[in-house]
């Protein structure tokens, strides 16, 4: 097995731009951190090329590792701490091809669906992925503006939950249009209490929900495109709930 | 106004010490950062006898600072660094009296209330005390092994939902002898569908709801005390939901 000691390696300079969006466009890969999210990922089909491993996180998984038919790398703990995320990286890493985007026609926008509306905290956006694998959602959409679903921060707030569901990047708009053309709801969420409360909405298999940017809410553009905007009625002083506890409680509610 | 430049001045490293446990206890005050913060503590009548505040801040709410009782020291930046938790503070600080815990008797434990049993990521723990603000709980224990509600990330998330709700630190076991003898129900959460589906619980006005640690969720010795343990059915392929998540979804369906 190859050993790459240095963080000064061509190789690591390379890995370590994917965890930037200019990185990952130029070699249409991106890098993926722990080995529950690697092994998600092999199991979920996806091209893992190649899987950087301290000497104890091979010894660890050896079993799985020797039957990994890409590159099998080990690296240093400095080479670990270089390309992970956190202060302590678990030592573990996957190189993987970025997804094409699957060609989704107008007449697959159906099921329950989340659009995320220019949300910038990865935590938010993994909690929320991760909550609407949990509400058994058909899929997430991460509109422009919104962090990239290869943000190191919100893969990892995703655990692994983007491989359960169906995840597409694009404009929210050309979205809503090809829900609508399917007769398929699409809720506005706002801190207005002249929208309609969550609660009187009857619960389904069908309908999009869209949460927006953590200060600002939605863009006024995509409130007027849905077919009904709703809130959350507040009941104490709180001046408004976290935008992932928000969607939480609107997607259990919500959805069938 | 005094002025403060060093950081080695030793009132400033008696307020840092204020961020830890052992300084608060020592002093028996705590350090609140932000002007909301400040502001809704004078509001809620909370004892702050200093206002540390830079210069730009001091401009911004000059009219309300000039009315301020308590003592006002200028800081300079450096200082603010020192005493703030965040990489950019905002410059403004308040030193508070911890509060005297309001002597609850047996028969003040009505309503609907929040329990945290070991809970440890001050996120999580803030943002579920703010949520319990926006669904109209009457309060939230913290139970022994929860991060203290004057760690100043704990303050930062809860946003001041602090002063809108009745706040108890203690030993849950206690609190729970409390309910049960006012026939509170006392609803422990886990993640074992043979427990009661959320969805099978009235909304009422009266109950208690415990949440777990985020690793380990909540001692079995507290699951044994509980009226009912609930948990929320999981549709997807999710392991779990983040405990916050879990929270909001529970109390808002929980609270009539």
């Amino acid at each position: 097995m190859e050993k790459i000691i240095s963080s000064k390696n061509e190789r690591v300079k390379q890995w370590s731009k994917l965890k930037n969006k200019k990185g990952r466009n130029k070699y249409n890969q991106y890098i993926l951190e722990s080995w529950h999210l690697v092994s998600e990922a092999i199991n979920a089909q996806q091209h893992v090329n190649i899987i950087l491993t301290t000497e104890k996180q091979f010894e660890f998984h050896k079993e799985a590792l020797d039957n990994f038919a890409g590159e099998l790398i080990e690296i240093s703990d400095e080479v670990a701490k270089t390309l992970g995320s956190t202060s302590t990286p678990q030592g573990i890493f996957g190189v993987v091809d970025l997804p094409k985007q699957d060609s989704f026609k107008a007449e697959d926008m159906n099921g329950a669906w989340l659009l995320l509306d220019q949300i910038q905290d990865p935590g938010n956006i993994g909690t929320m992925v991760r909550t609407a694998d949990a509400a058994g959602m058909t899929g997430v959409i991460f509109g422009d503006g919104t962090s990239s679903q290869y943000n190191p921060k919100v893969l990892r707030a995703m655990q692994g939950s983007q491989f359960h569901l169906k995840i597409i990047e694009g404009d929210l708009l050309n979205w809503i249009e090809k829900f609508e053309s399917n007769d398929v709801p699409v809720y506005g969420t706002e801190l207005n209490p002249q929208a309609v409360s969550y609660t009187d909405i009857a619960a389904s298999d069908s309908f999009a929900l869209v949460m927006g940017n953590e200060g600002n809410g939605m863009q006024a553009k995509i409130l007027d495109r849905t077919t009904k905007n709703l809130y959350i009625p507040i009941k104490g002083q709180a001046e408004s709930l976290n935008v992932a506890i928000a969607a939480g409680i609107l997607m259990f509610n919500l959805k069938k």
